[in-house]
């Protein structure tokens, strides 16, 4: 098989390998309903409490605050649906670069009498100070703001944003799923309601992720019925997934802070080449996730470059992956006020464990190839 | 390990080999996140493209009325939640033995304004034909009754249900969960617009399901955000599990009538021996499944008998395995009018794909001997 070098982990990332040995038997000769109570069904049950234990320690969480789901998406629309349900309704506001999964959610119940307001964020990418706070001057029900945004890979101070909002009385979410596996993640610091993470970005399968949840929180399920995970999200346990999960979130912690380093320095020798290639990176200015790099060649269309790139064998995006197949700029960046027209140049490069200098310097080697290449040619046809 | 024999396969089944070897590669070197626009994306698409044909072609529907899901409960409460929240309330009915995963969501919209009216049943466990007229009398603007139920394996007519439901202007919706693999299904035939399905009931993994839809029929999504599955079901799809259910839906559709005539002649073989060892037999006079037996044996607690079994190497339940927490007698059986102190009793046996003669005999053999000691033990305490 045709294997281009992977620079796409915010859109996924390959199966850890030591994940994959823990999940096999699972797949295998360890079958058996979580909630049935004979020999297949207590090692089961027994499997998801020890990744349930892992998970936890991985976001200094307990574990009983772990509510496993299907993914992220289901993880985000469980805490805003959720919470929205058993409120009367009132303002719920989220950040304007959040990922569709809290925004559309966010939609719906703006069609279901609530009043969103999105929350504006800086040239940067970071919230505006003065907008956040004339936000919670309108004293929000529900606030969501991402810790890591998918495509700037940009941080925001979570913990003072939800210190302010839970003081002015909201109850505050994060979608930590771009941040967990690339930063120190701890439910307790952040201080907040609600938080969520999905496996599969961080070298845990698809088919897992969680919402950590303050236990004095009360939501009404997304998915109803036979009760599990305390009767917040029914359906029989995807064992394997959430087996992974586990070890996923214990691999991560024990890389820790050395892989951030080691990805950051990489990211850097990145950056450098593609300042060197004349690309405009996007929020250079603001605090980062050390595996990120969002940019654009002026002049260059972002999907041209990204089409071209993977035919040289470099699988990277022009954006996030759920918004590939829409022709729009960047949303996230059109947020930070960048001209449509830069903005439709975005390229975006995510590196992670299997990432190596000598992938960054084939990717600036071909980079600077097809820019050229891409230069030439708009310069034939002007 | 200890490998007791299996006798819960509507709880959940081991993987079919056949499904595990091809999904094997994807939890491999063939990651890639379907949305992604490089090669490792497009591939991961046209898997799903592979898988959803497969599926569509196992029920007799078209692939894009395929919405895959996590699992079974998602797509019920897809159904239920998503249609009735484009709806006025008015009434919903859902039949008295409906899995939790149907009732749960019809309570929720209780809670929100509709009226919730369970539909009757008689003795057997079949739709009360006077209770469903009256039902139908109401006008319901949702109706819910499952193809085959969980517990007693017990059929419904829901083509004829379909028809007069459609004709009194309701969307008819049908829990196929426990039908799929055991006998032929047919979205057309039945005339359904909405018919649930899930993987690891016939062979297939853990993380997928379907809602198979009627086009014509609007929903709004459970899980809202990046859009995929038509924007009826975001998040990042779960390839490895929706490959897997793609092949074991053509397993299962290859397997055929045939493997339904082996199941049946087995149960057939167990209800005998069920018999002569005292046992009454719920359901004996309904249309049934060809592998689901639920019985009980008059002054022996349920619970008690499937804990011995287990401890003797035969794993099987006392009801559906969500409800194994729940203390109080199978709702099923009430709704039969069944006594509660003989529905404590009840025992389920479900046959599947590796099940054997030997392991009737083996069973029924622990059976007898269980069944004496238990009645002896009584005898002494009386
Ligand atoms: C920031 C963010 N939130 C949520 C999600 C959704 O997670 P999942 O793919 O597990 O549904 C993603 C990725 O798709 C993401 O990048
Ligand atoms: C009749 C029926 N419907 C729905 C479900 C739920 O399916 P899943 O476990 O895939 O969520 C089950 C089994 O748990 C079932 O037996």
């Amino acid at each position: 098989m045709f294997a281009p070098t992977y620079l796409d982990w915010n859109a996924t990332t390959p199966l850890d390998p030591a994940v994959r040995e823990a999940m096999l038997p699972w797949l295998d000769a360890r079958y058996g309903n979580a909630s049935s109570r004979h020999e297949y069904g207590r090692q089961a049950r027994a499997a998801i409490d020890e990744a349930r234990a892992r998970v936890a320690a991985a976001l200094g969480a307990h574990a009983t605050e772990v509510v496993f789901t299907s993914g992220g998406s289901e993880a985000n629309n469980l805490f805003v649906k959720g919470a929205a349900a058993l409120k009367k309704p009132a303002l719920i506001a989220v950040s304007a670069i959040e990922h569709p999964c809290v925004r559309e959610p966010a939609r719906q119940l703006a069609r279901q009498g609530w009043t969103l307001r999105e929350i504006a964020v800086d040239a940067q990418g970071r919230i505006d100070a003065e907008d956040w706070r004339a936000v919670l001057a309108g004293r929000p029900a529900l606030v969501s703001v991402m810790l890591a945004n998918n495509e700037t890979g940009v941080l925001q101070d979570v913990a003072a944003l939800a210190a302010e909002a839970r003081a002015a009385g909201a109850l505050f979410h994060t979608d930590a799923v771009q941040a967990l596996g690339k930063m120190a993640v701890d439910f307790r610091t952040l201080g907040v309601h609600g938080l969520t993470v999905s496996a599969h970005k961080i070298g845990g399968p698809l088919g897992a992720g969680a919402l950590v949840l303050d236990k004095r929180v009360e939501l009404a399920p997304l998915i109803a019925g036979g009760g599990q995970e305390r009767g917040l999200r029914s359906g029989t346990e995807n064992v394997a997934a959430i087996v992974g999960f586990g070890v996923a979130c214990e691999r991560a912690l024990a890389r820790g802070a050395a892989e951030a380093e080691r990805l950051a320095a990489l990211r850097d020798e990145l950056e450098r080449g593609l300042a060197a290639h004349g690309a405009k990176l996007f929020s250079a200015g603001a605090p980062r996730l050390p595996n990120t790099s969002f940019f654009a060649v002026e002049g260059i269309d972002g999907e041209t470059l990204v089409g071209r790139l993977d035919r040289a064998g470099f699988a990277c995006a022009s954006g996030s992956a759920c918004s590939s197949a829409d022709p729009r700029p960047s949303g996230v960046l059109l947020a930070m006020g960048v001209e449509p027209v830069l903005a439709r140049g975005a390229v975006r490069v995510s590196l992670g464990r299997d990432s190596t200098a000598e992938d960054v310097r084939g990717f600036l080697g071909a980079l600077g190839r097809l820019v050229d290449e891409l230069k030439n040619l708009t310069a034939m046809a002007v």
